[in-house]
């Protein structure tokens, strides 16, 4: 087993950069986690994810693995990672990922920062590196740094909109079946062909699901599985739920999941996933503006206005901007009469490129400035103005 | 049945805008058609189609039906009708729709100029609107102003990049076979959930695939399935093999078809799509030059460097302007030595308005300059300049 270059499988305290995040991210779980106990009458269990991330990606149709495609300039599998980092009682992720993309897949958790990750070989199946992944996490390996968890959810690389409500439902109801499994109404009636290519047989569409991911399982249960599985199922099988019925003897609970959990397969789910986090950043603003009495009539005008085009609008006098970045928005109106030297503007500078956000998302500002043509001569105004937009032109990626 | 607005279900021919296209369209069908005596054995049979459409889109989030919900701003079906309508050898395309839209689906059959298109009206559930469709098609109908033909085709109004080789490769099979549908491999495994929302089963995914559109039938063999066939399987059926399997004992053929055939069904569906559209229009250029030697030079000079950028290229003295309309492309690039005075360049713009192909997808023209200083006064070549690009802003939608 090889580990991320941030330094170890699990940093003892999130880096600086983050802080903020994480500390928003725990305040959310930890609300989360006290649904184990209101719910389903259980303690919360430790956790660990392991996502296969081995495929060739060959029903994309293009030479990279799907899992590394970009979006937005970044890969596929850093969203994955990023969705599953937001949820903080998830402590390991383990990543299995062939030799030849290892260094890879090293740069992109350096890149962006990502924490919790400890990477394994892929095996040439899919089932083989689940299972690489779980002898990474089990206590009978040897030098092994990470410790068993209770339950393990296992994720697919390639579905990166993955949300911590349905990773919350399949890992309460593992702890209390054994074993549970995301699951979506069937898009296509399945059929059965005999070997002359005919239709054999129909199945009625209502009365089947569609298996996806996120599943969970209490470790032991799906790490015995594998250990007894035979190498017909490890070369040739494709259901996690169905090695825990069959070695186990764990039926599985059955969760409906939302329509996000859908995994990238084709190129134009590449397109549509762009499309989606594009939507996503470019629904939501902030405009910052300084407490005085003009900016505070424009922002609250401009509020009105943007409302019945986008989805977030927050308005803030710049005291909580850290929150504003925590909740993960990405484009910025600041407005300022000239003579208050963008104090919150500068600020707000300041925090996105200590955040680093813009390594993950666009980072849009747009600076609105009134001059104030009585109190400073105007030459003097635009040379602060050019000043400024210099400074603001720099921060955005 | 109601008619579409372009005055009867079957033009004596087709207008003048799109003769060209339909030209070419003719020749590419009938090198197909060919191919059903050198293939199957059997001549070229009667083809219509029907498209249900009468769906609420529930599944998409959105209030308006899916097929009604605009791509580059034109409904979905008008692509899917586009793709019907290219394939000169259906001679009638029947569009189930509910009576609520019913004067929305004319709106898009006028200003899209449609053919050979008939509605009738939508019922409750899918298999009642092909019902609806195919009795439209029957010879036993009163006051049928189509006739019944041999094969159908059954598409979905919102798979709109169905090609003609597999409409084709249905129809053959299923005039051989008496039914025939598009399979595609499953995405994900296929479980079985016990009434308990447990796993009962799972299964193997090799063995069962998706059944997509389009299908086709010998028209006695589905219309008497549907003549037959109980009110259960009208209401809560999804699949006309199954009801062509047991009702008519014809076992369909099966045939596999592109990643392309994918249903539209959530809204990243129609993300997709418009990437995939976007793609495709934004793909292919031509060069439009004048025959004088500078103007060559360039537009060979242009073509070297677009070939590492794009994939359909092409260079035209202006003699075959028409072909290219026909084939497709939207993007020129016209070069004129200011001396030459737009010929080439206002014959394209004429076509292009003539052919009104900016109604169907965006148009881009670019016109390019070489300004000769020594023929003409520097003012009076300016003056052109305006007067043409006037022009060809106009023509650009």
């Amino acid at each position: 087993m090889e580990s991320g270059p941030s330094g170890g499988s699990r940093p003892a305290e999130p880096g600086p950069r983050l802080r903020g995040l994480r500390g928003a991210d725990a305040a959310a779980s930890a609300s989360s986690l006290s649904r184990f106990g209101a719910e389903a009458g259980c303690r919360a269990p430790a956790v660990a994810a392991v996502l296969p991330a081995g495929g060739s990606g060959e029903r994309m149709g293009v030479p990279t693995p799907k899992q590394f495609c970009p979006i937005l300039e970044r890969p596929l599998i850093s969203y994955t990672l990023q969705a599953l980092e937001r949820v903080s009682w998830i402590k390991d992720i383990i990543v299995a990922v062939t030799g030849e993309n290892m260094e890879t897949m090293k740069g992109i958790i350096q890149r962006y920062q990502h924490k919790r990750i400890s990477l394994v070989e892929a095996g040439v199946t899919r089932h083989r590196s689940i299972f690489n992944g779980l002898k990474a996490l089990a206590e009978d390996q040897p030098n092994c740094r990470l410790s068993k968890p209770e339950v393990v959810i296992i994720h697919d690389a390639v579905r990166p909109f993955v949300e911590e409500d349905v990773l919350l439902n399949v890992v309460t109801a593992a702890q209390e079946h054994g074993a549970s499994g995301a699951i979506r109404p069937l898009v296509s009636t399945v059929i059965s062909p005999s070997v002359d290519s005919c239709l054999d047989h129909s199945l009625e569409r209502a009365r089947y699901r569609a298996s996806e991911m996120p599943q969970a399982f209490l470790f032991d249960v799906i790490y015995e599985a594998y250990q007894q599985c035979s190498d017909y199922d490890l070369e040739f099988g494709t259901e996690c739920l169905h090695l825990a019925l069959k070695y186990s003897h764990i039926k599985a609970k059955l969760v409906e999941g939302s329509p996000d959990l859908w995994k990238v397969t084709y190129k134009r789910d590449l397109y549509a996933a762009e499309s989606i986090i594009k939507e996503r950043i470019s629904q939501q603003v902030c405009v910052v503006m300084d407490t005085k009495e003009d900016e505070e009539h424009v922002g609250r005008c401009l509020e009105e206005m943007l409302k019945t085009e986008l989805n977030h609008i927050k308005v803030t006098s710049g005291q909580d901007l850290q929150q504003i970045i925590v909740e993960q928005c990405y484009n910025f109106v600041c407005m300022n009469v000239m003579t208050s030297d963008f104090e919150e503007t500068q600020r707000l500078l300041n925090m996105l490129e200590e955040s680093n956000l813009s390594i993950l998302y666009p980072v849009v500002v747009i600076s609105v400035h009134f001059l104030d043509y009585e109190s400073v001569p105007f030459g003097q105004k635009m040379e602060k103005v050019g000043k400024n937009v210099g400074k603001i032109v720099c921060s955005v990626d």
